[in-house]
């Protein structure tokens, strides 16, 4: 992934992000160059200055403005890895599926969680949903460097197929049964709706079962990540008993 | 509370904060001016126009720039106010008690977490801890609303007072026992430490134990609200059984 002009590299550096290299004009030096170089050579990432034209054969949006930074594209992983893992460490699968989660912190905070829980993999959806970005690697604190994301085209697909394996899958929704109460043990797949629409309907009939998460207050809305923590525990909770 | 300035009471109204009437100069009539006042009536927010010298008796900081909106101040509540709702509602104490919670964002998440989880107050010291302001307000999405925050010169003061009422208290931190194997039912309040330096040694002598939410990956690292989630939901499962 090439990221290019001179503030979109400076905010890329400054995010953290993983930087293989970053090419810089050898002509040019003003602030902003002499900036990049300052945080480049701070945080050990390896940059070099080449002539113009060198740029100008690799920029993809034709507006370098001087600079062009590489960065390593996401991995993403498919629910067939994510079994795998789950049978090399014998132990049943533990998979999170999210229906639509649409915003970056949410989706970060969500993969935060999941490695914490020892959660096999995530599957997300290719369209109508946030994809893993910097914003998102930047928000999981390291966390998607080590927890796999499967990317699918549909993810009522790889709920068949995770049914197909006796896996069983909980959509986590308000009206359901109380999570205290359901057995989770064994393999199992727990389905997060987005943030606005929850989980889609022809997903929730998929699911073998819905589950509640016991709530008192007034406003009755937990936010995603701390939803998908307190199921998850619950789930990891039932293995251990 | 009074909040001064035009951009200020711009990003108030942006924020939607709750705002009690605003007072603008009557002669000024530039964008900003404008644009507030288009705000406040798209958001049903009482406004005046008054005279110069109104705003000159009002101000509190000497530079109201023609605006002054006053907004209600937070109203913090008592450890002993906490322990009366609980004796109302006839149920075990259930509290929250933050070690130095710096975040506005974190704060505002766990006051969200409190409110849904039923937990009767929550105990946050007056110095070297966020304290409940508009960012606070609105990450807690209403929370702020409905659960008590006690404000407290000293958390230690406050937790010799729970125990001698029979509460135990616990704190949430690594290396202690594990949270799904610990009985927290009957009156119990848990500490949350810093998202820094966890919860100070003075703190932790003082506790009736110390719990660890069991943990899996590599980062072992749970956002403050997350494990906040975790442990009260626990507290609510073992009260269910």
């Amino acid at each position: 992934m090439k990221v290019e002009g001179r503030n979109a590299v400076r905010e890329l550096i400054l995010n953290g992000a993983t930087i293989d290299k970053i090419l810089i004009q050898n002509n040019l030096k003003d602030s902003v160059i002499t900036e990049i170089v300052n945080l480049a050579k701070s945080k050990k990432i390896r940059f070099q200055f080449v002539q113009q034209n060198v740029l100008n054969a690799e920029t993809a949006t034709k507006h370098h403005q001087g600079v062009i930074a590489y960065t390593s594209e996401f991995k993403y992983s498919s629910t067939e890895e994510i079994l795998e893992i789950a049978k090399q460490k014998n132990e049943d699968p533990f998979i999170l599926i999210l229906d639509g989660i649409e915003d970056p912190h949410n989706l970060g905070s969500i993969l935060r969680v999941c490695e914490c829980m020892g959660v096999h993999g995530v599957i997300i959806e290719r369209v109508r949903a946030c994809q893993v970005n910097e914003t998102v690697i930047k928000t999981s604190v390291g966390a998607t460097s080590y927890v796999k994301v499967a990317r699918v085209a549909n993810i009522n697909n790889e709920i068949e197929k995770l049914k197909k394996k006796n896996i069983w899958v909980y959509a986590c929704e308000l009206g359901g049964d109380d999570l205290t109460k359901t057995n989770l043990t064994g393999g199992v797949a727990i389905v997060i709706g987005s943030e606005g629409r929850g989980t889609g309907k022809l997903t929730l009939k998929n699911c073998d079962g819905t589950v509640t998460i016991p709530q008192y207050g007034k406003i009755n809305s937990l936010n995603a990540s701390v939803a998908t923590g307190i199921i998850l525990y619950e789930v990891v909770r039932q293995r251990k008993i």
